[in-house]
């Protein structure tokens, strides 16, 4: 069994993430999140919204509705533009996407090829309909907006978005000048996005109902350096592989890029910041992380600099995006200028610009899934090794046997806990068991009441890393789980007081 | 200007509700969360999902698609049932919601009238077309689900979800499967849900695209009421408005009402547990809540027992639902099993049964609303008066003044609560202004750096709710914050140790 059926099982029977509609067959292109999956994404989203909105005084978390009326995604570009080729097949009525058929005949990606391209390497390399093999028809595009129609009569037309970007646009005017007319201003937003891709597939890496985390950054680009603080990401390391060489990972230093100038700095010290997330916050290993770089060609043209975001990846065969970085000038306003025909210029220390967007998204469910793929440790037993901020349940209560008042005892520290953390209770099986079970799911610690525990009112932590224990009196269990999980003392140095 | 239009006002200045695409002149049904709106939405969402996952051992957290197969909303009875009727002019061709075309022509609600019944009303009070005069059709009904077009040729059919709950009906076997065949068994779900509604209307309370908080709880009718403890709300006493005296609210004593028999034990557990909810965590004045029994005729046919949860809301005329409490049977998991022909019946204590449903919903954006409208008090200035738990920040900081170092401290200070809290910088304006604005956004504590601090390393702590201030060391600035915003500690408390 492969690594990517390894983590589906493991999807499957700890409840992360389940096929949508699971007893009527499934639903192509839709996932649920189970009991675990849920409270990991929401506390994957709980840290993004955190750090992010950390990254700026003037930073705020918005959320706009996921249904947006047809003349906004006009102005977008989205109804012209956010298309897919699709190519029939004359005989069966099949239809492919043109880039995945390609990639399927030829090996190479078919990825940014307009029509006449995809036409001439199906000619070119003899390719026909991957199901019956008849001969295929011209390429078609396709718009993967759904559409619905709002209204008794369907009178508004409307889509849902695409991207939460867009939302952030729509609201940038207003919120702009309730929040005193200051740039930068950061509006984020966690939230679902949608998409009618033609063949959705990889479990949760290509949905059509997705989630996003994004950042819109609104700034000055003669000024928005001077609010930064680059002296503080000097000394990072960044691990880039440059569109020159696709083959190498290199490490380079952030000193050196700020005065090589290549590359702005505002955007090098948000490339430093969301690498940190990854490697500080998430607790991502720095050699499965690296910054790709993408050509003019590669990016979209809006787009003046765009890395994506990459985490290595095995069941999925390698280094897949799970984010990106775009640098996309006052392209998005400006449009809205236009069509709306309200103004987006603002007026600000003299001056009278368009603001420029630096957009840092990524993909929820790809990176709770990079997570799981990163942290599942099957070695001589099954252990998911979250970050602590990450696990579903922070703390297990057990315990030891179902009598003698020990139960009633693990109760009430039970209760305690779960007055300001997320603890679950077991008391099924063996200890042991109940390890393992917990292991699986990534809670980083067990809290076990025991015969001991009812004459010293202290019980025993047990850390899921390391599998050490210590005893902790009952009094003093809040401090030093919080202490635990924020990462201020390690679970090592509890064991020195002991 | 009457309530509404304050608290619309308040939304749009402070960034609390916005029309959704506002620059392209809105979307009618649509409103967007602004940056404080966010913030305080999410809050109420922590806050019930950690109250209500709280009323069992074995309740949890999902978060499943918003889009679903048509087969599945078939079943649930949503495409043939999920109706209003629809009357168009016959002239000019407008269409009405024939319940609010006759209560607005008569004053009556038109609510649960059949097409016949409509037809009726209309002929018997000479209603006409309310843009034109001219004649009405005969009444039709319009399916109020969004339908969707799913993969390229629109061959999988779907539909946005009209409510959260089919979801958790649809996880249920899965679920019952890996948590190890227990019940009560119960699945909350926070999201989004949709419905075409013919004329979105007042704000935030009847939408197209709104926010659901359920909790589905699973159980077997002969012993629920042994896993849970009614003792405990024995003492409570209820606020109830009886089907059968819709004039009067009544202090119902829950042990009175056990004792009666004429309402299930474990219905009336839980509805004691929501009105806590509502009076305890969100703080809402008793005298504001009410439970509001429905009759047969105005409850959904499979609802068995169904209170609505209500809010005397001024800006809305006074009391509207919020949530509702519904005991459902074994309705809805029957009709699954019947549509997928996957078992739901359980094996469970000996015996063979379909689960039974009580469902706790609750529409967050009309809960949202209801908070505004109770706490925000317009007297000689604006406060509004959140529980600490929603507020957007639960703290402010800010230097008396911009210079002799007390910016470095207040930046300090600021970092360090925003580790582990919500806190926002203030340094613009007079500190009078600073207060006024965090008033109203309902900041429960505003942190001040003065001259006093440098040398002290001490800081102002100010009360929102009462004006009074207490100064704190900066080493006990957490622990005193959190016990505030924990409520374990109260304001005053603190003066008597100055």
């Amino acid at each position: 069994m492969g690594r990517y059926d390894d983590l589906m099982s493991l999807s499957l029977r700890k409840g992360f993430l389940i096929p949508s509609a699971e007893i009527y067959g499934g639903f192509a292109g839709f996932y649920d999140y189970g009991h675990n999956g849920a409270r990991l994404k929401r506390k994957w989203e709980d840290l993004w919204i955190r750090y992010f909105l950390g990254l700026g005084d003037n930073y705020h978390l918005i959320d706009t509705s996921t249904v947006l009326p047809y003349r906004a995604l006009k102005a977008s570009g989205h109804v012209d533009l956010f298309t897919d080729l699709l190519v029939y097949c004359s005989k069966c009525k099949e239809p492919h996407r043109a880039d995945q058929l390609i990639e399927a005949a030829t090996g190479t990606s078919g990825e940014g090829m307009d029509a006449a391209q995809v036409r001439a390497a199906i000619v070119e390399n003899n390719i026909g309909c991957r199901r019956c093999g008849g001969p295929l028809g011209e390429p078609v595009p396709f718009n993967i907006m759904f559409p619905l129609a709002v209204g008794p009569q369907g009178e508004d037309q409307g889509f849902l978005r695409p991207e939460t970007a867009q939302g952030a646009y729509l609201s940038f005017k207003r919120e702009f000048e309730l929040l005193r007319k200051r740039l930068p201003l950061g509006l984020a937003m966690v939230g679902k996005a949608y998409r009618n891709e033609i063949s959705p597939r990889q479990g949760t890496y290509r949905m059509r109902e997705f989630h996003q985390a994004e950042l819109q950054i609104f700034f000055d680009p003669e000024t928005f350096e001077d609010n930064l603080d680059t002296g503080e990401v000097e000394d990072d390391t960044l691990r880039i592989t440059w569109a020159k060489d696709r083959e190498e990972i290199r490490d380079e230093s952030v000193k050196a890029l700020l005065q090589g100038g290549d590359i702005p700095a505002f955007y090098l010290y948000h490339l430093a910041m969301v690498q940190r997330f990854y490697t500080d916050v998430l607790r991502v290993p720095a050699e499965s992380f690296r910054l790709y770089e993408l050509t003019e060609a590669e990016r979209a043209f809006y787009n003046e600099i765009h890395y994506d975001v990459q985490i290595d990846m095995e069941s999925l065969g390698g280094f897949r995006e799970v984010g990106g970085v775009h640098y996309r000038t006052s392209y998005d306003l400006t449009r809205h200028q236009e069509h709306s025909k309200e103004k987006m210029q603002v007026f600000h220390q003299g001056k009278r610009f368009v603001p420029h967007v630096l957009e840092l998204s990524f993909g929820v469910d790809r990176n709770v899934w990079a997570i799981l793929d990163l942290d599942y440790d099957i070695g001589e037993k099954a252990v998911l090794r979250l970050a602590p901020q990450l696990a579903p349940f922070a703390c297990a209560v057990f315990p030891l046997v179902n009598k003698d008042g020990l139960p009633d005892m693990a109760r009430r520290v039970y209760r305690d806990l779960r007055e300001w953390t997320d603890a679950v209770y077991d008391d099924s099986g063996s200890v042991g068991r109940r390890y393992a079970r917990m292991d699986e799911i990534g809670t980083p610690y067990c809290v076990t009441v025991d015969y001991e525990s009812l004459e010293n009112r202290d019980v025993t932590v047990r850390d899921r890393d390391s599998t050490d224990q210590v005893r902790v009196s009952v009094e003093e269990l809040r401090p030093v789980l919080t202490q635990l999980l924020e990462g201020t003392t390690a679970f090592d140095s509890l064991r020195v007081g002991d």
